[in-house]
């Protein structure tokens, strides 16, 4: 195989894959090993597509520990469309849904709920710029609410749970797009999580649901008049072959599973992913030239949010970290700065060329 | 390179790509050229992904003569979910849908309507167990219809229109997801055209979506009440990058239009298809040994259902033609018998191939 030339991608999703996974579609794209057909032509309906489905599925099941009665589904439209999703399904008439509202996605997520039923927001973090995650006392919890939202990790800020809040009896809900799998996850404490594939588990294109099954009687009494494509119980019932899957983001989602599992699993993610987030938070927090964004105890592993003194200092660490083949460092435009997202796929040694630009930047314009 | 094994593929979907296709994303798999990234990895806000979209987009234009009060989308979802999009964006309050009932998905498309809002059935040939297209004079059309739904290729049933129908006023709404784009089509006489990848365009996974401009106003009047992710009118604004879209599908169909373009656009590719399809009617109507299912002046050029004298003998066809190397010629499950998609990059090689089998399987078996 010729030589490269790859840069380091510190995008916040689509973001950088697994390189033996990449070689791997590579190898392949022209024709599975012994079916004669590329994985973008064969039928959802043939066994070979089945047998990566069912594998898919198998080896989350493995790597998340996932109890024997939550369905795993793969699903279109992304975490955009489970914000929908989740109040279609689940706000059943008359009932409450509680949402922790700690950035901008949690945001977008609770609009959506709002226009389907009753919400109440349980608390945010807003008039702090969502630069903190809320404290378990200011949650103001419904009583008898049918679920509580949360979102795990906030991409945009930067900001990330350690541990899950207690909702106590209520149904948990949890957009964890951008920190699935990069650790352990305790399923048992959710009712339902939903993840964009496109961070730490593959290509854009495919979402994963994970879904409490007595969760579904839920969408079942909907089935009248809730669209099919739109219903949890319809997609559980046909394994996630209701109709056509994105079968290439599937296939390549279990290349990236098969990957995890060879890396040790997710605890052994989570060591390397907190390692490489501290390495890049001393360096921030070195000698004050750097600013971290996000309170310090609420810190994202995943992704890493920052500022200098002024934009146009912000500006020019963009264009020569560019240059310098760090690509994608600058911050979501509603916020602006710098931020590294260094999901699972992300190399150690990235991060080491990031902190030695950082050095070499301080120098030159401290 | 070395040589691979491929099969002859007649799946009616996801299906055959273009092999020089296959061939350009299997080179630039690890990173695209320039870019030091893999189609798999970059942002969808990058530059590089913006032309990427804008350049299918472009081709799509050029190939289809799209006039410019039309809006190109690249959704996500398939059909199955356009079967919902379409009513809850265009069915306003207390107005009727016509539908011409066609085939299995006509059917699903409007059972998905009446969960919406009012319906009517414009024609329907359940009756002839979808045998046969409506004419124009069975046509009962509703006077003022939000909108007329037809389904130009019966993907299951093996027809296809020829002509539209002719529906006055009504704005069209096609559902074109098995002969898009195999032939040219009139975009100026649909008000809404809709068409899922994985048939002649590309990869499962991305949806096209062309929409006549003052439809829209309808998807804005309603914004307030429809969930962001299926309102046309937020795609249309964002340009389809309101949430992340399924890049490397989108890029995967980019490369097929440019396939199309090179191969003399649509024209060339009618021609080519009614050749293939005319080779191998022509071997189905040769002794009365094979029967078409379908009413031969509605046949489809693209799916060609045709049956044998017993089921045994339909068993032994498919098991033996597996052997030989030509995949996918099961019929529907719904329907039983044969059914050989040959869609644009389904090669005439395979046809004649077929032809020959179909001969030797007679010679042994007739």
């Amino acid at each position: 195989m010729t030589t490269v030339h790859r840069v380091y991608n510190f995008a916040p999703g689509p973001a950088v894959m697994p390189l033996p996974v990449l070689e791997e579609i590579q190898r392949d794209l022209l024709a599975l090993p012994g079916v004669g057909m590329s994985i973008l032509e064969i039928s959802h309906r043939s066994k070979t597509f089945e047998s990566i489905l069912a594998q898919a599925e198998a080896d989350i099941r493995t790597l998340a520990k996932i109890p024997a009665n939550y369905r795993v589904l793969f699903l279109q439209g992304g975490p955009s469309l489970q914000f929908s999703m989740v109040p279609m399904n689940l706000l059943t008439g008359g009932s409450t849904a509680d949402y922790i509202d700690t950035g901008s996605f949690a945001d977008k997520a609770m609009k959506e709920a709002r226009k389907l039923g009753t919400v109440k927001v349980a608390a945010s973090t807003k008039d702090d710029h969502y630069s903190r995650l809320p404290s378990q006392s200011e949650l103001k919890l419904t009583k008898g609410a049918a679920y509580v939202h949360m979102t795990s990790n906030n991409t945009i800020e930067g900001t990330e749970y350690t541990q899950l809040p207690d909702v106590g009896d209520a149904p948990l809900v949890c957009d964890t797009t951008s920190d699935m799998f990069s650790r352990p996850i305790d399923v048992s404490r959710h009712a339902l999580v939903y993840a964009g594939a496109q961070k730490n588990m593959g290509p854009a294109g495919v979402t994963v649901v994970i879904i409490r099954e007595d969760l579904l009687a839920r969408s079942l009494e909907k089935k009248s008049s809730l669209p099919t494509m739109l219903n949890y119980a319809v997609h559980a019932e046909n394994r996630s072959l209701y109709n056509t899957p994105p079968t290439f983001a599937v296939y390549a989602l279990g290349l990236v599973m098969k990957w995890l599992l060879g890396r040790g699993g997710l605890a052994a993610m989570a060591k390397v992913n907190a390692r490489k987030a501290a390495t890049l938070y001393a360096e921030i927090d070195r000698t004050g030239f750097y600013r971290g964004t996000a309170q310090k105890e609420d810190r994202s592993l995943m992704n890493v949010t920052f500022r200098l003194a002024s934009e146009a200092l912000e500006k020019l660490f963009i264009t020569e970290s560019t240059a310098a083949g760090l690509d994608g460092l600058e911050g979501h435009r509603s916020v602006g700065g710098m931020r590294a997202s260094i999901y699972n796929a992300f190399p150690e040694e990235g991060v080491d060329a990031l902190v030695a630009f950082m050095k070499d930047f301080e120098g030159k314009h401290g």
